[in-house]
């Protein structure tokens, strides 16, 4: 009956489409910015180490020499964080033939206006500072606000082509509230650890398939010429790719503890991507017609061993541990470009443009499945008595906590990830079936043209003389 | 009269032009380059840090660790700043359809022996050791060649595409001087702080503005067929685009105060470039038909808000303050490109081919305003009593300096970069001017045709078979 | 006689090619991941910087703060160097019209294999912990796996678009293996100091022109027709050029000295390219009729000088005396590719797809004896009693060794890398020759059909509605 509803509500919703966003677009962004201008001036401020009272601060704080800023301890990590999200995603989404201005201009956009977003909602629920009624920012605050932005980019993923930029806005404006509600609920309430596999990658891409079987188009084959890639559009998805393959390490010790936290992290999640590599090369060439890969393997599931440890990588994982999860990653994601993708169009209306299912709703379970395991393994032997406590941060209210128990918790958060991701993608799914947003009709999308100014394409140039005769004829 | 001889001169210039430049390309790099390092070899040492002494130095200076050398505070931003220079200018400019060759290489190549000659150039104007007569060098050194470099580079996209490849050393070579001298001018004799925009945007902004008007070419139709970009030049035009929007934050903070300034910097540049990217896109929309986005205001406008907060990004101007800085210039700049850049082109004889002067130079104007108003401003209240001292550098021979009169000095500083910029504009174009220097004619600009050996452009492979046979008739 | 063999061997191995790979690429995927896995359970665990145990660590041996954990001295450096590994040699070798995929997805393939394998084969060299038979691996590890990766890629670029995926992986797993011992034997037992110039780049250079030696193709002229660029296939590339032109500063400092070794050999490393830049245009401008600059020059011989600073620059070579080395490298480098290559080709059956003799082999050589004669120079009133000791580690077995005694040593490495380049070239090549590999014929080189599913390449996309008349013709 819920699908009854849900099928009658996107009949009801079935207009011819208008895909023109003169007013709606400019004015979303106008507005918006203009609140995130009002709610930062009410709310946010520098944090202590950002601030010029720093100096008293080091003094008061006996910090011997500036380079302990957090600032020195962070940044390097959240210029590469800040790669992935600008050039990995958006670089990776361009493979299209014709959509490479919306894969990388839309991509900067929702970001531009997530980041924002994610700022005050992070702050309200993380740091808001009950004393002066301020959230505190600093580097920290902007690695998260970009993981935060990250959830959303992974949902755009499932609806690339499908949806006006006015939608994607409205995707994020409730991606990045899901996400602050579902990351307070995961990290603070169950005290899960460095959860940002279930947190980023779980929620992200349950939200956007969520958001995908809403806006099912029956009638997509329409849009096939354009669904495939060309060979330089492939070319430049690989930038994306590597941006986020290489940066990867990056982004799970990017707000892990200093230290051998941050350290280990890196480790971790260089050795799981490398052995993903290895099993997506094997199974895309193995169920290939004359063994030949398929880019679209390369392209995407050479990524799941990254997020698979995004939860573990700061445990003592082991580095043969992270290979394994890299191994057995690389196989389901491509066996899932290969058989899961295209089962959940055809059988559960799930239309899922860059296969987000296999490179991180699925990664993200597997993840953190890993993480809870990992942790409640974990033992004083293998840790160190403080190395435990430290790892885990079985302190204040959860100082009596113990490895076993915190594996179900990290379990539970899994569950919520998933809940929030389905859940908040069919709610906001549902908003986005209303025809007000401007998005294209069944025949016109995966295409620039209906959002962009495009270049005459004439790759071939004319010889001087007879072009300037003919816009003589032409123009004047 | 002024205008008039500028005219005169214009004419006399004009003479068929010769684009060879086998002779002068390879004597001007040879011959400058040995110059380099002769004068590298009189007057440049490393520093105290980069020396082999490093280790007495820090047991004299009581340092703890290495990591207190100043590499390791700024290494990363020099790396980001670095990536800005070649890659984020280089690729920004391969838009056009059939320049790519020549943004990517004349800015490899112009960006290599500009900062060779701003170590020498700034070095005796700022670090010259009095005692030894010797330039001494370190990681802030390298910075401030790619900063003075960059000032070059923006006036190089004033002139893209019309100018030869020996016009553009002799830019750099001026550029690099007059900088040099105007920096000295603003940051050392008037004391202004953090002064950025002013220093690089606005100067480089109206250097290349003013030779462009110098080199005002009345037949550039003749080329306008090469003077737009294809698909997927304008992809590669993004990868410039992002690098630089993401790498600013390291930009404006890669050579700010140690701790809580270039902590501060890189937040503020982050909030100022994000608001940008809204309105810009509202812009866009809202002043093209049916609201589609144009890529040149992705590309260009969305950079603006980093300009504009380049000085003022150390001081206090709170978070809120910098997304309405990036607000206002996301719209001047988009506005820019719009209308005011055709009406340059129509009614002043400024032909700018990448719309610097909404990009940098206005940016540039703005973001000093910003800095001169933010530095009125500063109380004691918010910066602290130790903080005002240290963020302004009210030391020395300006300890009783006042906020009140900084934010003058800070305003003076705008004109001289304006005046050294335009003067030395005119300057140089009178000399780019004379018919000696291998630029193409009008029916020829916006091609790499002439300075580069171009693949034959069969995107269309043949056959095997076909191909061998055709080669065989032809070439045995 | 030798030759004769070879010859011979060559012919007996000349049999029909058949390039299907389905079985080998997985089988060898598959068996030699799992081998890993194997290995990396026995053998590797975390250093006692990315344990958790770091926390007693650190008070034990009195470390006052987490920031100097050695990540934060190498992190920053170890992700520029990944970004070369994976996107500098990637997409340098794009250059290709339709072999784009090759390039970066073998490179992609190769290197994620091959630094598994290196840090196993290095670890056994040189950080076997006997007490309880484990490598302990941290950042420092990971560099040196990716160095240890460089010297295989830099080997495929002779080979490339000639060999399949298979035939690389072996040429891995036996590059790593010898580099590993050539490595041991040139920094442990010969004490050179800092080799990096001839470990990786002679030894990888070598290597890889033995190998394309070996496997000549007296008929590669049938490829011809793919055998070179389009547009954007260079512009492709010179992402390539520029991430490794502007991050080989991090190459050359990342495993160099804390402090003043670090920051002196970004130092020398910027500046000697920088130079190179300028000879590269200035010699491929006057060596081509009517000065026009080649791509190919540009593209790879302003990457010269930072090969051959690869030893020196962590010494007192000078800025000026790295403004020599470029200077000399980018002259040298540029003839390579207009003379010395061809002759190759045609005299030596040495096919050099990427030219790589000319960008790595030679310029590693002379940074070999560049760093033997600034060894041998070295002195203690230039480089101070403590830091003379420091920099050249003269200490332990080597506290009596003197500087002129250490240039030998430093040249006698550089016999060593060759040898063991041409050496264990040849011997993989004869392995590399076997009729097993699944290698294409001579006619199908240089092409990205026989191993990638290539999308239809339709650059100009029908209407909507012939295509889908067109479709429902053909399909349903």
């Amino acid at each position: 009956s819920f699908i009854c509803t849900a099928n009658y509500f996107r009949e009801f919703c079935d207009r011819p489409k208008n895909s023109n966003v003169r007013l709606s677009l400019p004015a979303v962004c106008i507005v918006w910015q203009t609140a995130m201008i009002i709610l930062f001036g009410v709310f946010i401020r520098y944090d202590e180490e950002s601030d010029t009272h720093w100096i008293e601060h080091r003094k008061t704080k006996n910090i011997s020499s500036d380079i302990e800023n957090d600032f020195y301890f962070r940044y390097p990590s959240f210029q590469d964080v800040h790669v992935m999200i600008f050039v990995g995603f958006g670089f990776l989404m361009t493979f299209l033939k014709r959509y490479s201005f919306g894969a990388v201009g839309f991509n900067f956009l929702i970001a531009a206006f997530g980041l924002q977003w994610a700022l005050l909602m992070q702050g309200w629920f993380h740091s808001l500072d009950y004393s002066d009624g301020k959230i505190k920012i600093g580097v920290e605050s902007l690695i998260n606000a970009d993981f935060c932005v990250a959830g959303c980019l992974i949902a755009y993923g499932a609806v690339l082509g499908k949806v006006s930029p006015v939608q994607l806005m409205v995707l994020t404006l409730f991606g990045i509230t899901l996400f602050a509600v579902e990351e307070y609920i995961i990290l603070s309430l169950i005290h899960v650890n460095a959860g940002g596999s279930m947190v980023i990658h779980t929620f992200g891409g349950y939200y956007g398939l969520a958001i995908s079987w809403m806006l099912y188009r029956p009638n997509l084959n329409q849009s096939s010429r354009l669904q495939g890639s060309v060979y330089h559009s492939d070319v430049f998805a690989m930038i994306g790719t590597l941006f986020l393959w290489m940066f990867w390490p990056s982004f799970n010790s990017a707000i892990t503890d200093h230290g051998d936290g941050q350290h280990r992290a890196a480790i971790n999640t260089y050795l799981a991507l490398a052995s993903t590599v290895l099993t997506t090369v094997a199974v895309s060439s193995l169920f290939q017609k004359h063994g030949k890969l398929d880019m679209v393997h390369i392209q995407n599931s050479t990524l799941a061993g990254g997020v698979a440890v995004g939860t573990a990588a700061e445990f003592m994982l082991m580095p043969y541990g992270s290979l394994i999860v890299g191994f057995c990653c690389g196989i389901v994601s491509t066996l899932g470009y290969i058989y899961l993708t295209p089962f959940m169009e055809k059988y559960m209306k799930i239309q899922d443009t860059c296969g987000i299912h296999n490179l991180h709703a699925m990664p993200g379970v597997i993840g953190g499945i890993v993480g809870a395991i990992t942790a409640a393994a974990a033992s004083e032997s293998v840790y160190g008595r403080e190395g435990l406590i430290n790892t885990y941060d079985f302190e204040g209210d959860f100082k009596d906590m113990v490895p076993t128990r915190q594996g179900g918790h990290q379990a539970a958060g899994i569950c919520v990830a998933i809940c929030f991701g389905v859940g908040g993608g069919i709610f906001v799914g549902c908003i986005l079936r209303l025809p007000i947003w401007g998005d294209v009709a069944d025949d016109n999308c995966f295409d620039d043209e209906p959002y962009w100014e495009l270049p005459e394409d004439e790759e071939s140039i004319p010889p001087i003389l007879e072009y300037n005769n003919h816009m003589r004829n032409k123009d004047m």
